[in-house]
């Protein structure tokens, strides 16, 4: 590849991000996962309060709310443009703590996040507080996505020649870069993703990336796994993960656990893609959340029972180190007990 | 209890199936649990093979297709009334191969029904041929009930006090019957419904009966059974078995299996019920149904991927012997292995 290509791929891929979370004058525009790919449909947050809530109520998922987070950092420092010095560090330290913790599974990334855009903006001049938070939320995501290119890299090595991957809710990036280094080593896989109510991450997000990459990909509902895994050859499951802690355990959309089970029970390996979490050595310290029930009573606000029914909504599960055939980071693949080595 | 109320809650009891499948005046009324309890409509059917057709299309599920192809016997004798004798038999065969072949993975006990309409038919002159297929289709019922009774009655025997029941689609009768059961011992279970997708027989269906009886119920989604069971003390997993075949393997709504193992995992027994079927010595025999993909690709009408998205959609699945704790029948508790003695 040419530089000029490289650069205007690398426009192209930060071009790709107006589509998640951008913010541009005074707004930050939220494409609404929720619906897509019925509708391609935006939430406008005219302050970083409307930015926070959108992360809370599931507006954008997967890595969605950590651009989200940044391009909120962005509009708060635009929000505090009136305000002396000492009330804009007040405004901003709130503002963070606000955009951090609009959902708890994955606080500590949040935090991490914003605690650099704040000092990103505290770094320059006042005048410049707003480019700074905007810059440094594209930054963090290129980081980001650079690392998680390389996990792509190493998961894809993991495929058979034109075998069968199957996938857990919506692994956003990781999807896109293992599909592209499968093809750039010649491999045409096939994708079966589990539906992951009730958000439909599967159904709606992760077959929308394999199918316009042009892969062929089959949809199935979430009680399928371990029938399907048995009856057509499936060689690899993986997933993203919201949390890895450094003991091993794997916390991610409820679901990933039981299939987990299955994969293990059939000897098919389970590969989790991301960083380990500094924050949780055990799994003891993570908070797993529990979401509003009524999510799981309707689909696409269908009511499906009678009134009087109740129901349970988990929105993760933790998935112990003996489930886990492999760790893949950017650094490297790790044995679930052994990857605190990743900051050794 | 009284004789009078013991006739009256007989006749209550029977009635009730008007609800289900109805042969009256040349027309089979079928409650279409696709869409119940959103909306409480009934697909009419003037031939059997409308009747065939509605059995296929899932307007009935779970024994709901057991007294649809009754009622179609009912009226099939109905639709040949002008026939010479000759004639008549032949369209009662040719109708009870259409009504018990409309879904195959259960055919062999829609024509152990089928048949034994034919013979009380055939018993009989030709002006009571549609009572006599009629009064079959009741009796049938009534006999396959009395057997479920004594099955509810033994799983309630399993519950702990105050303990935590988790389901797996749409057992129906068996639902019903252990909950009387449990209640005339003084035990308040709870119950977790997994929501069965595609067509949400858990959310729908069992969650309502569940519910009606005044039960406590909570509704899950099918990728949080194994969280559940770790989280909140869940006591037994049961399910009804479309096939449980005489080497102790069972066939039931896709999903049963990968719940069975998490159960298995975490040492929750699982219990089947139902009668063992004579003509499966073993699961190679048993046909496994694969339906209409677009179902998986849809949830009540709303389209949920793009377009280029394929699915599967296996309707069944197989559960080994070595995950079931127990086959309950009406003549008692076997070990899956064991099953073959119930004809023994």
């Amino acid at each position: 590849m040419t530089e000029r290509a490289r650069i205007d791929e690398g426009l192209a891929f930060l071009l790709r991000f107006e589509n998640v979370a951008w913010y541009s004058d005074g707004v930050v525009r939220i494409l609404d996962r929720r619906i897509y790919p019925l509708e391609q449909r935006f939430v406008e947050c005219t302050s970083h309060l409307e930015v926070a809530a959108a992360i809370r109520d599931m507006v954008t998922q997967s890595a969605g709310p950590y651009l989200a987070a940044g391009m909120g950092m962005a509009l708060a420092a635009h929000e505090g443009r009136g305000l002396s010095d000492a009330d804009f560090a007040t405004h901003m330290e709130k503002a963070a703590y606000a955009l951090s913790h609009a959902r708890p599974t994955t606080s500590d990334r949040m935090v991490a996040i914003v605690e650099g855009s704040r000092a990103a903006v505290a770094a320059v001049d006042r005048a410049d507080a707003v480019d700074a938070a905007f810059a440094f939320a594209l930054d963090e995501v290129s980081t980001r996505y650079a690392k998680i290119e390389k996990m792509g890299v190493q998961l894809a090595a993991k495929f058979p020649d034109g075998g069968t991957v199957m996938t857990q809710c919506f692994a956003e990036t990781v999807v896109g870069m293992m599909l592209r280094a499968a093809r750039e080593a010649g491999n045409e896989v096939r994708v079966i993703c589990p539906e992951t109510r009730p958000y439909l991450q599967g159904a709606r997000l992760t077959s929308s990336v394999v199918a316009d990459m042009g892969f062929d990909v089959h949809v199935i509902c979430d009680n399928m796994p371990f029938h399907v895994m048995r009856t057509r050859d499936v060689d690899v499951f993986t997933s993203a993960a919201d949390v890895i802690c450094l003991d091993g355990h794997v916390v991610n959309k409820v679901g990933t656990s039981q299939i987990a089970l299955c994969a293990r029970t059939l000897g098919i390996p389970y590969y989790a893609t991301g960083i380990p979490n500094r924050g949780h050595a055990t799994i003891d310290s993570v908070h797993l959340e529990e979401r509003d029930p009524a999510q799981v009573l309707e689909f696409m606000g269908i009511r499906t029972t009678l009134p009087q029914v109740g129901a349970y909504y988990p929105a993760f599960d933790v998935t112990s180190p003996e489930f886990v055939t492999g760790i893949i980071t950017d650094k490297g693949e790790f044995a679930p007990r052994d990857v605190a080595r990743y900051y050794g």
